[in-house]
């Protein structure tokens, strides 16, 4: 894939996106559940186990109201008491964002947590998944997610990043651990990971599980230009190419390594991130040498056979290039196929590997499953 | 002040309110500027000089629409391409939950970031104040705010806590810090003091400005028969009077002493809470003797005269006692009032100390400022 097909599929994705239409009804299951998503006692919003969505509103005064989610429109129909209901189309497994059409008025659910996430605050609806211990909340030790802000020379202000520590980190305070830098999409922020992501609960289940190593993550604001100066994705890619990894690289990689307990070599230094954050990994990786040796892209690009030719020292300090995508991403034409340039990699001499989330698109449940895969690889 | 007296007015505070009619409009001032609590990049909800609260929603169908805060309906009006517009009375400083009505469905403003507060997340106005330097974000050194999961064994499941580490905590790791364990309000939840209440900002300001010594601060949920049984404020006062001093005293205090650097010992803990969490402050500190020397109950009642004759050991161990409440709260008529129980104690040798806070009621201002004033005289 070329960079103008990974900018459109981004695009595509986190854009305000046209109304479609519905799919044609199905024969809806009656075994409605509440949502693990919903605020805290409401009963709606709730899914069957076809994954349609039913949504309720009390409205007694509207004259139209839809369940809006993933921009589509599904009609709600006006019940006893002023509460209008309507189900979805079957939805796929993980997170989504969503929200209600009131007479024209596109608003929250009230009935519904709340994350942030294409460019706002929002509510969401969180699907079962078949696969969803990766991110449960188990009874199993549990490290920290810290929330911290530090002054940062390159911006002359403040920056605001969250850590997660493994659950050893307070236990012996004479060991060191690896570090990833882990990064959010466009119109997502430092909150992304941690919330919607859950990288903490999938770090501690593998832990507890004994399929990784303990290790620190950070994740930071990689969307500098677009909160500067209030423009878009465009100059967000230009200027972000410079200002974020001098961020990254002049600031919050010496914090870190100055107040925890890291390893502060390239060895056990690791850079990820979705989409966007995926883009600044490659960039980061290609021209900034001697920070990061293993890098993970969740649906946002390759490292393609001509970087590596032209890149001997990334070549040489490379040791892990992890590559993801969903299916339903995957399933559309792209200018070069992740797969194929996954293998010229390896064969390449490249530590090189990809996965593909089953029947997911450009959303958290394909980047959660990313870092459940990518994890294990790290540090070893 | 009595625990009925106490009680109705928390109630009275957190209950479904009845709708109140607005004040009549005085005279506008033109000077409005967007809030620091809008989502990014929105101009809507502005304040005014007078902190009077102009909103704004898209709802090019809809019929009537209100702007609803501290359970008032302010009309708003339909002007040019469907956008609603409308006025608040003059608000008192600091934070207000707040809400729109749209043909009578009460949805959260898509223009405002969100909060857990009053039973739910919501959106929320943060009035500019006098004093916000107490709480600003400043570019000073900033201390952590960690969240973790761990394992209750007086439940047998997860407790969710927030802890706040100072800023010199990663420094010197043979240094140890003393502990305030801090209680949100009934409908509110371990979140609350984190965020409305900005108590990390609060000691990170107060220490950069050497105001107070260093200390860790622990934020449990305290709501819990709430949790576990679904019912009301009456159960949870019975039942969260045994259940939740035993998971402070069992599980709480034990987890944090064996993960933080402490400084385990009566000396240097302290309880504090607002509403709800001064009044299970109380309790505990008369019928827990031995884990807190220094207490603060922030409208949440006091300690009578009576408790503290028939408490010799509170008498013998307490070393502080901090009484605070709005200015709103104590202008009504009370069973007892909290000023001059604060004298009594004094008389009686108890370090008592009383704060009211300038022109609040029951809400998070009053609490930031009885943070702000209590932190200083804690552990000299």
């Amino acid at each position: 894939m070329n960079s103008k097909g990974v900018l459109a599929a981004v695009c595509g994705m986190v854009m305000a996106m046209p109304v479609l239409m519905p799919q044609a009804a199905a024969q809806v299951v009656e075994d409605f559940k509440s949502l693990s998503s919903n605020q805290y006692g409401e009963q709606y919003p709730m899914v069957n186990s076809q994954r349609i969505v039913r949504g309720r509103i009390l409205a007694p005064a509207a004259h139209e109201v839809f369940l809006q989610i993933n921009g589509i429109n599904y009609p709600m129909t006006k019940e006893a008491e002023g509460y209008w209901t309507g189900d979805s189309d079957p939805l796929d497994e993980g997170n989504h964002y969503y929200g209600l059409v009131i007479d024209g008025a596109t608003v929250p659910d009230p009935a519904s947590l709340f994350l942030y996430g294409s460019g706002a605050e929002r509510t969401q609806l969180e699907i079962p998944a078949q696969d969803e211990y990766k991110y449960a909340l188990r009874d199993v030790p549990h490290g920290q997610i810290r929330e911290i802000y530090f002054h940062s020379d390159v911006t002359g202000g403040l920056r605001h990043i969250f850590v997660y520590t493994p659950p050893q980190y307070d236990d012996d305070l004479t060991v060191r651990y690896p570090v990833l830098y882990l990064q959010h999409g466009y119109t997502e922020n430092e909150t992304g990971w941690s919330r919607q992501g859950r990288c903490g609960l999938i770090m501690d289940n593998l832990l507890a599980d004994g399929k990784c190593v303990p290790f620190i993550i950070v994740m930071e604001n990689g969307e500098i230009s677009h909160q500067a100066s209030g423009t878009g994705f465009g100059s967000l890619m230009t200027a972000a190419n410079d200002l974020f990894p001098k961020i990254l690289t002049q600031d919050v990689i010496p914090y870190i390594d100055s107040h925890f307990r890291t390893v502060p070599d390239i060895a056990h230094r690791a850079l990820a991130g979705l989409s966007m954050g995926g883009m600044q990994t490659r960039h980061i990786s290609l021209n900034y040498p001697g920070y990061f040796s293993q890098i993970g892209i969740f649906s946002g690009g390759v490292i393609s056979i001509q970087d590596l030719n032209g890149n001997p020292e990334f070549k040489k300090d490379n040791k892990l290039t992890f590559i993801s995508y969903g299916s339903r991403e995957v399933e559309n034409p792209r200018g070069q196929a992740p797969k194929e340039t996954v293998s010229a990699l390896k064969e390449a001499g490249i530590n090189a590997v990809y996965y593909e989330s089953p029947l997911t698109a450009h959303e958290w449940q394909t980047w959660r499953r990313s870092l459940y895969e990518f994890a294990p690889l790290l540090f070893r």
